[in-house]
């Protein structure tokens, strides 16, 4: 196996849910195919926080794309990370940008976006679009392919 | 042409919304296949009406289906009857079983139905259906067929 | 080839659009399978007539079930038959039905329905449900499975 | 406006998040339109809980039909207990029929049912189904229309 | 491997189309449950036949259930004989049929089934269904749940 | 929390529904993360007018695609205005642009677009796509995704 | 109201469908946005000419989609014209690209082009897609997003 | 928590893949609603098995639905029961049939059924659809609901 | 009408299916719209060849667009050719191109494209996309919108 | 017929699945279509592998798309280098790439990208893309289209 893990504390380990994004310990692991350029894409439909004005819940389906240079997330330290908004208020425009900046400065990625797809309050939902630096040229980078919010019939 | 449109006083005049649905006259015409049984449905999804208590909009698709006895209801009423709670307050499930009631009592037809599909409020829509009687036997009544609220993703 | 088409005067001939369904020559061939109930369905997207009020084009999406007994409708005289409602004025109620009582007439089927999906006007789609007789018992009659209308967005 | 919202505790107030579902104050209101039967469906795809084993969080896609008898369930009320898993650990199939449980003893329908849509854990996610009684006679209960999982592709 | 396939003259073996329906080989294997009851769905998107009338080439989408009672069918002889139709003449009514009959004679299967949805010709497409008896009683059989043909938009 | 939210006059009040587009006060706050660009997507399906000919209602399904410089809008009052366009009444190509002029002159945003999706009238719906300046360099602005209109069938 | 509408001859008149495309007038409205580059799309699902070899109806979904000048096209005169085209013969490239011809021709647009999506015949349905210039830079040009003809299955 | 976990051997345990079904250990706990019946679905999207002729391998979407008595199907368990086909041969009849007869002698459910969704071989997929027994009354059972095969297009 | 068909053999005829793709004759009418570029599509799910190794039969849907300079592909005859390649054997690669060549040799066309979407044989469909010049600058060509093969679930 | 398939070792063989990717044997045909540039595309829906550090099995949608010069690949040969990562242990985004770098040195392709849609795992699922260069000028390369994850509901 070419993927070197050694150094990691929650991979294979039982892990409780961190209590803020900031007691979150995102990890990384160097990633195995070196002088290869590609897009790893995460998608977390499993995405909640809190209301920051009001305490209630919000829930948002979260894509996250990257083009790794020296290292990968590791994927269950990135699941915790985003376990740990579960009681953390924030608006959706500073939470979704702020889990992009957390991950662009653990990778050091060559580039990192963040699409963040908010379930509707007040009737209309919003949605998040961020990215770290321009898209790179000669990379392919797919849609992120999200259906429009319909509201009903 | 078959169908008796004399007595109408909407159908081909230029009509104002009407107030509430309490002023709006809703008219009818003889049903034209005099001895046949068959099912007349009305898909609206430009339906608004206001909380009761917070006098914001609400908005729903609703659909409408009925087996006619004597009477059809005249196409343009209903849209006027229905434009009509765009000033009018009541919750969801109160206003859906209002519409019905309506209907039938106009209509007397066989058997009505209405599905209501409200766009969601606080992350969960609330839908209501309601009809006039039981499912009339050996007749052909289609599923409305409108998908499930998913949120966003 | 097991059926037969001697007396059929339309098909593989060059024939011109009827004027009105009354003219229309609907044609019928004996159905090659004796003995055998099944189900026949033929889906007509492409139909059109006239409002009866006003002259404008109307448009619905026509589908025809039946279960023949001794004969089959033959396609090309439907297709022209259903052509010529082109210049033709009811009301959607009405035209629906009439479909419909014109193919029972002319095949004597077991059981026949005509799901008519029209397209909006004033923003309300009409759909018309009939059918010439309760469903057939322990036959096969699959939804037909039109999705609803859904408004924009 | 004929629905009674006097004696209601919670809506039109701020209110904070309940610790539990125990904690959680479900309040009815008197079901406005007295001698009609309907459905009532809320769908609430924003539910979350907790794995009882492993503290990880869970997501469910969950729906609630019912036909009142003397109440309705306030949705606020709803919303609140339902927010009140967030911090509650109990296996799939525990959970969902515990929301029903309560549902039921709060209203005493003439039916309820939930049906819970679970996210994938270990590639398989598991649905649960649960009623309060037999579907009623001569209702009309639509199906709820939730699509497959599918994995990918 | 509990399926024994003795017998078999095609299965394995390098095989040409067979030439006409007439021809062709359907085999059948022993039902390796013996005493269980349960369907076997066939979905066939590869089909295709010649107009009895012009030689033109006629396609459809085939889908085959049935309950089996002693005997499978053999699925490559199968194919074989969906194959055999490639030169075949015959209206969509009468071919469709016939293969349910050929299905049902060779199998002596306590119940079968066929739905033919054939592409459009003339913009009428024309779907066939047909089963071998009444549905049985206290079995599993969804629907084929082939969408209705569109025209385009 | 990082967002600034002082000066609101909106945010956390019952507020009524403003009379018209020119008296409903749109409110915006700092945006958080100073020095990123990204873009914010508001999904809008519950909106209405009236017909400046008619009065009759009109409704729309809105998408609204902005990249703020220092100011994000507050989302509560962007709700309060565009219910305001409720009794309002202009032309399709009219009210769309209005929306997207009033947005862009509060937010002073690198850049701004409105996709309005208007139900149909006539059997034809019309959208109307403006921006305040060209689509800027460098950013990630997904498409609106909002599939065409099919009318039936 | 901002949008002039003097000078109009069928708005808000009873107007019987023109016999042909030559005879249907196209009017203009100037566009009340002055200054303001934007895209006005119209989608007419119901479209229907005849074939010009054999005088049998021929149908289509039209799209169409122009960056207005100082002209916008009226809607209703624009429904009559397509209208018209229901007793003309010609073939689908013709056809289509007259369209966006006359278009063209009456309100001088920065930009205009057609997609014609027609209905199959003979299995294989045409598609046609005109500009009247290439396409304008820096403006915001959504894809048509009609899905590919599937036939069944 | 009310589910008893106790004598489970698997869960929360680090296990190998089970070379075999037949070595594999399903287990089971108490249900824990004691009293109330309702209906658990799993869908396995991830299934696969080899063909017993050539070894090459097969895939699956496997569905199991089941009303538990007194017992419910550990989902960790299952999950290494139907990883266990990963290396064993039968065909597709056989192998559906068989997943059905191993739980329902595990579970002594009230009723179980398995739907086997089989990717295409020769063009042709195989569906499998068991059940242990009739659909028990008074439950509520909804379809499975997945779409057929289209081939391509 | 403005489409100069003279000088065709086929259209209006009734004309044999060609036995191979090189019996069957392409035929090219004027194109009608002189000074005009434009974009012609037509989609062929009706396609099947054999397999040169086996010759068993393979099905395709494929997909032709081009922009036309002199000439039009005459419509039945593009139809004949295609069906010519029901008794032609060639890898799916070598057909697809094949296609390809012989419309830019018989249209000299400005550009055109071919796209062949196969159905799977071993589980892998393949998809074929030719092209013989590099895209035209300033012209429309919209994507073909075929969506993923995708198995089963 | 067109392609040289001499030299060819699996091509009409019954051959066993290869114990692992190192063992398989890529092979490849001269590109029947010399002087063509085209591109191939490969849907690959029944991928499977096994996890690194747990032996589990993992699942992924792999498409392949690549531009040949003067090779192509095999497609028996692609089918069992594929089938043989079915106990080969890597990182998803290790395994993806891996697929990448064997067909670009077998075929020395002008460009060859792999988009590979793996199953979630903790609810997250991984995509990732890569290509071999950058993708090439002029030529027609379609999305892969393949939607996002949804999770339920
Ligand atoms: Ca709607
Ligand atoms: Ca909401
Ligand atoms: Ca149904
Ligand atoms: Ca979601
Ligand atoms: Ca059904
Ligand atoms: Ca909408
Ligand atoms: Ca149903
Ligand atoms: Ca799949
Ligand atoms: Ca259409
Ligand atoms: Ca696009
Ligand atoms: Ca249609
Ligand atoms: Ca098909
Ligand atoms: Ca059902
Ligand atoms: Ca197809
Ligand atoms: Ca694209
Ligand atoms: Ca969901």
């Amino acid at each position: 196996m070419s993927t070197d893990t050694s150094g990691l504390t929650q991979l294979g380990q039982s892990t409780d849910l961190p209590q803020t994004p900031e007691e979150a310990v995102l990890e990384r692991v160097p990633q195995p195919r070196k002088g290869e350029r590609y897009l790893v894409r995460f998608t977390a439909p499993e995405f909640t926080s809190l209301c920051p004005l009001t305490g209630q819940p919000d829930f948002a389906h979260i894509m996250i794309d990257y083009v790794p240079r020296d290292w990968l997330v590791e994927s269950k330290s990135l699941k915790l990370f985003l376990g740990a908004f579960r009681n953390h208020g924030a608006f959706h425009e500073d939470c979704s940008v702020m889990i992009g900046q957390r991950l662009r400065d653990l990778l050091e990625p060559e580039w990192l976006r963040i699409g963040a797809y908010w379930y509707p309050r007040g009737g209309i939902p919003i949605d998040v679009f961020w990215q770290s630096a321009p898209k790179p040229e000669d990379m392919w980078i797919p849609d992120q392919g999200v259906p429009p919010y319909r509201g009903r019939g």
